[in-house]
């Protein structure tokens, strides 16, 4: 059975408007950011449920922090479609990372409601807690509650103020003892839909509003230790050097010569650091970070075989001590065939190509995928640049993405 | 003419316990520095200027704060060979650069006022007050002074804590209006002699305990700033990124193939910074220091020019702006052919086999040949390392330093 729902023209202000109402809950004066607890982080809640009762829904917040709106189906009490992303920002944040896929939600039901109708599920916003793990330097603290997945070893890690995690919780008025109460059934979830701007440049490069998330990619953090030897840069010749910086050159070349001919891989080294450090002496240490990214684990751990390879090789041939030191590691999560399927076919109807692509970035919609089918929905943004005050989109764009939310929720049949 | 004297095996012994009693007058309580004008400084001079007198010289400070002694030869006032290097310090610096030099010069005039002998000429040996120009960032002052050379801009130069270089000469007990009085007229000065580490490891891997150095090398400083673009790690594609850690990455790399290609051609990227700098973002900006250095100018010019091109080439194919600061730039100072030949021979005759190089680093030698006729000895030191408190020299080689010194002395002829 499918639905015949056209979304109203006025939703792309209405999410535009909530975004820069969200953007104004800071804890800086020149920036915005958001961490998971903050005072900030309450009112954030407190504005969003507002609007989710304005447009028809119960709301709750549960115990770790996520707040959740429940707009009921053709009856009271059905399985529901989660749509959401989350609330918290990272330092310096843009407006729309997160925040976008909660607000289209919003839009969506609130259209819903104001057209009368029911779907034959229930569906249900959430905004997370916290995503981008700033405040205790752990990922996916909102979703891997919901999915069961908390670690409550966690409860006991302290922010840069020396506060854990549970006194914070306990001055945000939750329970800390009561965190897997936030745990769902799997049988109440259908599915977990995520809308989300792209955080790079592909749909932009081709002139596409939106794209259908294939996965959210594995990755590889890394430590790299150089230690050669320091001297005097103008007495020692250059036969006779054991100069750590160049051997981190060649392996920033290597990095990038083995993810271009990668399948979707990508690596980036973001982080340099030279001792002494000194204009005129030769670097003796260095340290670099490295992240590896694929759509596909095979490919990312066979590019991280051969770049860690060439990079020992590299130390080797310069007499540099070379040590790496795994910080990270994620497999990747691919995104639920049928739910792709139902996505291609809300673009199609939107009028647009659909476009595939893989995600770079880290999603609550990986933590779900754990537990209920998950799908994501890409929006194109200004530049590809995220993670910056920068951050843009257009109110076209914003328009669209709803409208194949919209689509998409009308389409959706798990009778099958 | 030529004197025949031979010294004494005790000099390894008095210069290695002269080099002990001066390391001890540091500002830092874990390791030596000693600036320009300190309270160390003082007491280095009051305590050179002992030794001096004790080995039968007339002791002075000048008006720039160099200690000068000076031994008369077999008529008074006559013109001096003048023996000398520095006696001020980098932070947590060796004991033996610079100092090595002072005392050297000290242990030959004590032998020879030992055994009676005066030279056909007065020699002076000088205490340099500055050299490494650590507390007003410009060097050479002590040397320059000397020449005449001094620039009285320099009065009002700040340190650190915003006290001017003048402040400064005033509190030490100095008249910074009356520097230039400490300038010497050629005539008076013969030849300049410096004794000094290498600070390198050329000697020690050809297993001599002296060479004779050539030239001091010119020297190129610039600060080379890359713009690309940040972005996710995640999420931009490679062949879409203009990443400036990449960019530098070949610039290093062809700074060291161009270098390595050259004629006593040494260059070194020393200091490397990456914006924003975290693991997960494309590192937009970039900017690091290049020190590049030369036994001839036209070698410098050539690889400067090579690696310049490169670099801009590397940045304009990934589409990363560039831009050169010239921060330093030194001609190559050739030593004097006279001088050389005279050490050469006082190498032979000790027994060693004469090894010529060139000086990568900067010395006094350098801003006394604007005047004078100037010539350097260097002494093997261990690992090759200066600069560092893990800077070595054996009591051997510091014999060794004397007995070519002393025999230099003997066979100097300014007769022709």
């Amino acid at each position: 059975m499918t639905h015949d729902l056209t979304p109203s023209d006025s939703l792309g202000g209405a999410i535009m408007s909530q975004i820069e109402q969200l953007a104004t809950y800071s804890e800086l004066a020149n920036g915005l950011s958001r961490r998971y607890l903050s005072p900030e982080h309450r009112k954030a809640n407190d504005q969003v449920g507002d609007w989710m009762q304005s447009a028809g829904m119960n709301v709750r917040q549960d115990e770790i922090g996520n707040i959740i709106g429940r707009y009921e189906g053709t009856s009271e009490g059905l399985p529901a479609v989660m749509i959401g992303s989350h609330l918290d920002t990272v330092v310096m944040a843009g407006k729309y990372d997160g925040m976008l896929g909660v607000t289209t939600g919003i839009a969506c039901v609130e259209e819903l409601n104001r057209q009368g109708k029911r779907l034959p599920f229930a569906i249900e916003i959430i905004g997370f807690a916290d995503e981008e793990g700033v405040r205790f330097q752990s990922t996916y603290l909102g979703s891997r509650a919901l999915t069961g997945n908390f670690d409550t070893a966690l409860l006991e890690r302290k922010d840069e103020h020396g506060i854990t995690m549970a006194q914070a919780m306990t001055e945000f008025g939750l329970d800390p003892l009561r965190v897997g109460d936030a745990a769902r059934q799997k049988k109440d979830i259908l599915a977990y839909l995520e809308l989300h701007i792209e955080q790079g440049p592909v749909l932009e490069s081709e002139n596409l509003p939106v794209g259908v998330v294939t996965s959210i990619a594995g990755a590889n953090r890394m430590l790299i230790t150089l230690e050669g030897v320091a001297g005097h840069a103008g007495t020692v010749p250059m036969g006779m050097r054991q100069d750590a910086l160049a051997v981190a050159a060649e392996c920033i070349l290597a990095v990038e010569t083995v993810c271009s001919e990668g399948d979707n891989v990508v690596g980036t080294v973001g982080k340099l650091t030279t001792e002494p450090g000194a204009v005129n002496v030769i670097p003796g240490d260095v340290q670099f970070t490295l992240d590896l990214r694929a759509a596909k684990d095979e490919n990312r751990i066979k590019a991280l075989e051969k770049v860690s390879r060439l990079m020992v090789e590299a130390a080797r041939r310069r007499g540099v001590k070379l040590t790496l030191e795994n910080t990270h590691q994620a497999v990747s999560v691919p995104c639920d065939d049928n739910i792709m399927n139902f996505i291609d076919q809300a673009i199609t109807e939107s009028g647009w190509p659909v476009r595939r692509l893989p995600s770079g970035a880290g999603h609550d919609a990986a933590a779900m995928a754990e537990m209920v089918p998950a799908g994501m929905l890409f929006i194109r943004c200004k530049d590809g640049i995220s993670h910056s005050p920068a951050e843009d989109i257009t109110i076209e764009d914003a328009l669209a993405g709803a409208r194949v939310m919209f689509k998409l929720l009308s389409n959706l049949d798990f009778s099958s």
